[in-house]
């Protein structure tokens, strides 16, 4: 079974990392679908985000690095594959991902998103709120990898 | 009994179709308050707002199309209407909704506000995800009626 | 327009009177139905939850005074009404409210349920938070009318 | 790819049926767990829950019924199967669903919990509602399949 | 500056016992308070849960073990304390707690209800779905001390 | 015990004088702490802020007004103070406070934040819709004090 975890990864975290762990044990193949959203600037660009996620990921055999822009349900049809996955920390995200997967399945039918509960030591933890961390310099170690805690004090101390 | 509806409409869905349809079912006279948010820019104008709204409540015949600026208890005071109706979808809207209607109801006692909930298919439904889905080319014949759709077409083409 | 304020009213407190005096205000005819839950025994019996509405509602014109067993779209039909009135307080509430609504239109698609937000005042009172308060010999007068305080005592002195 | 679907089912309605067509499509092999719940008695036996599911779900050539008393996580640990499947319906599911999902992971890191989001015409369903408007003899025809509406039918003649 | 920890401690858990730390380490003075509900039979007698508490926090200088039945905004008066902390999970937590620490204030407007985000690791965590766990045999050394979980091993073994 | 009441009081509502009145009858010490978010520019100043914190708590002679920018955990650690007091309002609120706290608990363990729930009467209240409803002239007197409603009118009239 193949599936894709889609998101921004603007960068990845602990709490990715841990979904992606868990859906690599469980399914045949997971393709990461990294989101190109023309409409709001990242502070990586996505080759940049890419990169991150594949040297953080590269213990997983069976994972796949790839990009999309527009919708989900396209992507998931290119890449032939109908099951998504998504990560569910607070009820607040959990209305808006009940809100995409009913739309999702609106627009393919075929589609099917799985959900999984983030563990509880990730329950606080999303890209946002690190990046702000870092901004104000801020130790970041428990939240991302050693790499991407490096490549985002050059991308900060580079932007302002 | 008269009430006002009010909302963005950017543009009318079928999800607000369904309560401006039971509205003219169970009250008299029913106004639809388009809102003219000018710290906010639409997809469409406020006039093409309305004018969609004329073209897909034509069937109903007591229902009038206005619009307004500014706060929601002026408008209700022109109008000579305190019930106000609302719909409701997730819990989210809920949080928001009941903060307004406190709110109002301090600015103007008189004023009442009534909730419907949303049909349980439109539960997902939203001007902006139609919008967005539009922006990809994705199909939102399910979500708008076909002139909506087609207007949308039209503006998206030529604001792009 | 005539509307029906459906609940247990076991016995009825400020919160349910606050609903009350706005339905009043707003609609022709108000009929409050009290639920005889045969699967629950309540503190009060229904004619005297009925008797402390009599008591605490004479004051509304409008105001009429009912009770049902079985389904509320049941006696929706003997009283020939359809518009529902529930007063909304919490998230948790608004959920199960939603449900009833939506289970309501399913059962009889004439039925509507049109909610009221409880004034901020009573936004954490219940008819069960004051009974275990009566319970503990404490303090309800700012939960209760006098009337209805003063059976309370009577009826816990008498049942423990 | 083998999944559970454990519930209590009694009895099961057209929600169930929903994510166990959907189970049976995305998954080579669906296990229905009947939870045996000995310290509350249902409105139908657990035999006759497995029934009603074997009538109902006969279509399904991939899905097989059991039953199971105790811990979820023993069940799993029985079947060789560590993947759980669970319908979310509203945001009170939702967090009881996530402390099932965490705590069951903590007896058994390897047991994975995977949510599908309710059509969202059955958004409002549960067995229990059902079960509590046939009761009052209330049409469920749309909330569960022909043969479960007869059976309760005779169920609450029986034990009423 | 001294507090009331209150609550039903049946048994306590590592997730009370973590709130009781920082309580113990925060303020002068640290009054559990359990809770004798005489209308709700729980596993072990206020007496027993006293005990356990006593064993589990002996480390702490500055905790008082104490019990109450009746209304907490009693106990506090003899306790001559109106600070009440209370620990915070979940959404439907933070309701139900926000109704009563309204209600406290109600009844006495001196009390002060101030709360803690429960650590990460515990937020799946209660005293029943312990007791849940423990009742079928599995594992709760992860969950409540070990003396706690021999208490519960020795009284279930007893009761059923 | 000393604590902080950390926030953007752009400007200062009768919700926050409620907590900081609770607070400085409760606390031995205040320090009220104006974020000073560069990436967002406010309606007031920061110093403009601060003043109208002045006015409005000269009678909370155990009061003290500062600003930070930056990380609250910095700031805290400047003002030798780990205790945070935190007001909350909707579930909403809710969930972004509790990340917020287990972020800062992360950054500093010694961090402890306590929540206050509102008052019900300002359960609605924010100072973003206070600056929404004066925007459009409407009366703001019973959410700010006097003070505050001159200088938001002030303001108002010189920036638009």
């Amino acid at each position: 079974m193949k599936v894709i975890y889609p998101g921004s990864f603007d960068p990845v975290t602990y709490g990715h990392l841990d979904i992606i762990k868990r859906c690599s044990e469980k399914f045949d193949d997971v393709i990461i679908g990294v989101l190109n959203n023309v409409s709001k600037k990242g502070l990586f660009t996505v080759e940049e985000r890419m990169n991150l996620l594949k040297e953080t990921t590269s213990q997983f055999k069976n994972v796949e690095i790839s990009s999309f822009s527009g919708l989900l349900a396209d992507f998931a049809k290119d890449k032939k594959c109908s099951t998504m996955i998504r990560g569910l920390r607070a009820v607040s995200d959990y209305e808006y991902e009940m809100q995409m997967a009913l739309v999702n399945k609106k627009l393919d039918p075929e589609i099917e998103t799985l959900f999984m509960v983030s563990r509880s030591e990730y329950v606080y933890l999303s890209s946002s709120i690190v990046k702000e961390i870092a901004l104000h310099n801020g130790n970041i170690s428990s939240f991302v990898p050693e790499i991407v805690e490096k490549e985002m004090k050059n991308k900060i101390r580079g932007d302002f």
